[in-house]
């Protein structure tokens, strides 16, 4: 099996040039609310706003496919892919260029977030299936790696380096006796690297095992921005501490420090016992309690051409004061990009956010 | 809404260059015996016939793709879309191209063939989505037709003539009382057409109501190839020569006579009881009884780029003595393609046979 490292292929940083994004349209009801019209609405959204910038695909059920058609802004390309739930950067393929400027892509097993030992439903068959449709509709190359991986679980600069956590991708419930040593030739050769930065834990009530994409991400060559907690009494205070602590320690693959970057953690945010109740009774992994904190974050934004889209947690009766301050940062560190803010309480309460909903497809030479 | 013809836009003729074929994967256990398997073989050996001419996409749904994916070369791209039977000639759009070179295409209403009145099974929502699905996959321009119309009840020369048969385009179990005029302003508004050459009868034993790419096509401007039979005996005899009297009465769109070839009819052939005893049992209109005679012609073939890819009747313990003399007038009305016969009698089983389960996509300029 040729590894893409060896056929001269390799994953662009974000900021690179797109050809645009994959999502897929979210249904499943015991993990959104309401029969996951709410969460529609919150994707539309984000399709809508990144389409502004970039083409869009959305990925849809037959079952969805006539609603979404409808209900999504003509310029969003519809197409049919099954799937078990709607997180396009965990299932969908991690997009490859090769040297020539052709598109390829890594198709990691997937595992809905830890198979029989945690995951987070069953079955995932249908997931696993979505980076080779994506391929196949592109007619791109497509690399199946060995070890599972989500694409959420990495962030790379495109120069060499790529950045995880221990506890994602060390995690014994993704693969059997897993090593550093291991992870990192699988990292490296699939995503034609040639440097990893590990820090430890992720955003602690992260379903997902700690994924490095709602704690940290590369925003240029050497700068990561790190979601940050000043208060002693709350439990992420320790993981951005030891996070900053690992990245200052740490070089890049050109072997340079690393600067770092913060971003305030937004106000602490809980589940409703109205949320609750909209969501069908299930024997799944994803059972919220009202009372329940969420998984908030702001780095899990997307970097669009000419955009930052990045989710905004006030508003609709909620009071959140971090959502002016993070845009601040935003608007500092992309200068060039115009920072579009997204209600994603939505979003948030199936798990993940914008980050986790979308996938950028390089725009390739040829 | 905009017509193809206003927009510029009109279908080239099946030999003019491709882009590609597209085909979907048979699984319907009660049209396709024995689990669907031995007509999966027969798809297999149509797909892998064309691909050493030009790209093929076969649409698959969910159940069956990895299935699919593991069985079709390597080199024909499997896109998940969900059907209700396996016809693309007859559910997939009519790619047209505009004048800039634009791919484009006609998603006709799609009804079974009959809807309620005589229609072949029940639903066939999944069948008129797929047109739409295409065209999303090609980001091609679709134009929504008014009209049911099949893709097999048209044969267009790509100058400007339609050529159709009364029994299926004027049949009330189609459209709402259609007239001719209509239908005429329909055909030629969504094919950029400017004339219809109207046929009679289809082949007796077809259960489309006579489409017309079972009894003949254009095999270059102003060459129609007509399926013949010779036996007083038989009721294609006279469906025969009323066609080809019709054609040589008529004119086509750049006001020439239409010369018109023959080709024989296959020796009759009927369903044994042991196919028959391999479906499910169904509550559709696909009924099929041992000894009836299938719809067999060998006009039901597909012009792929440099190749005929047609269907041949004989061998596997059938004597069908046809096959040779179809195969010389091929050779002789084609003579810069190689002309490529492939066992199709697991396909006719199923109601239709090589053009129907294809539908080309035309290159485009840009």
């Amino acid at each position: 099996m040729t590894t893409p490292r060896e056929a001269g292929f390799a994953m662009p940083a974000e900021w690179a040039g797109h050809a645009g994004c994959w999502m897929i349209w979210p249904e499943r009801p015991d993990n959104w609310r309401l029969g996951a019209k709410p969460a529609q609405g919150a994707f539309v959204a984000v399709a809508s706003a990144i389409a502004r910038y970039e083409p869009v695909t959305m990925m849809v059920s037959a079952r969805q496919f006539e609603n979404a058609r409808t209900v999504l802004p003509e310029a969003v390309r519809v197409v049919e892919v099954s799937t078990n739930d709607s997180w396009a950067r965990d299932v969908g393929c991690s997009f490859l260029l090769g040297r020539d400027g052709k598109l390829g892509g890594v198709d990691w097993p997937f595992n809905a977030w830890g198979g029989l030992i945690g995951g987070l439903y069953f079955p995932w068959d249908l997931d696993d299936q979505v980076a080779a449709k994506m391929l196949g509709i592109e007619r791109a190359r497509r690399f199946r790696a060995p070890n599972v991986v989500e694409g959420g679980a990495i962030h790379v600069d495109g120069e060499g380096t790529v950045l995880v956590a221990e506890q994602c991708v060390l995690n014994e419930n993704r693969n059997e006796n897993p090593t550093r040593q291991e992870m990192e030739r699988v990292l490296k050769d699939y995503l034609g690297a040639s440097h990893v930065i590990w820090l430890g834990q992720g955003v602690p009530e992260d379903e997902t095992d700690g994924h490095v994409d709602n704690l940290a991400c590369f925003v240029a060559p050497g700068v990561v921005l790190l979601t940050w907690c000043d208060d002693p009494a709350d439990p992420h205070y320790a993981v951005s501490r030891d996070a900053e602590a690992r990245l200052l320690a740490a070089r890049d693959a050109k072997g340079r420090p690393i600067k770092v970057e913060r971003i305030p953690m937004p106000t602490p945010m809980f589940y409703t016992a109205e949320e609750v109740s909209g969501l069908d009774a299930t024997p799944s992994g994803m059972n919220r309690r009202a009372g329940d904190r969420m998984a908030a974050s702001y780095v899990n934004f997307y970097i669009a051409n000419g955009a930052i889209i990045a989710p905004s947690f006030g508003g609709g009766g909620f009071g959140v004061e971090t959502d002016a301050a993070a845009r601040d940062v935003l608007t500092r560190l992309f200068p060039g990009r115009d920072i579009v803010m997204v209600p994603a309480r939505e979003i948030l309460l199936g798990g993940g956010n914008i980050h986790c909903i979308t996938q950028q497809q390089p725009k390739g030479g040829t």
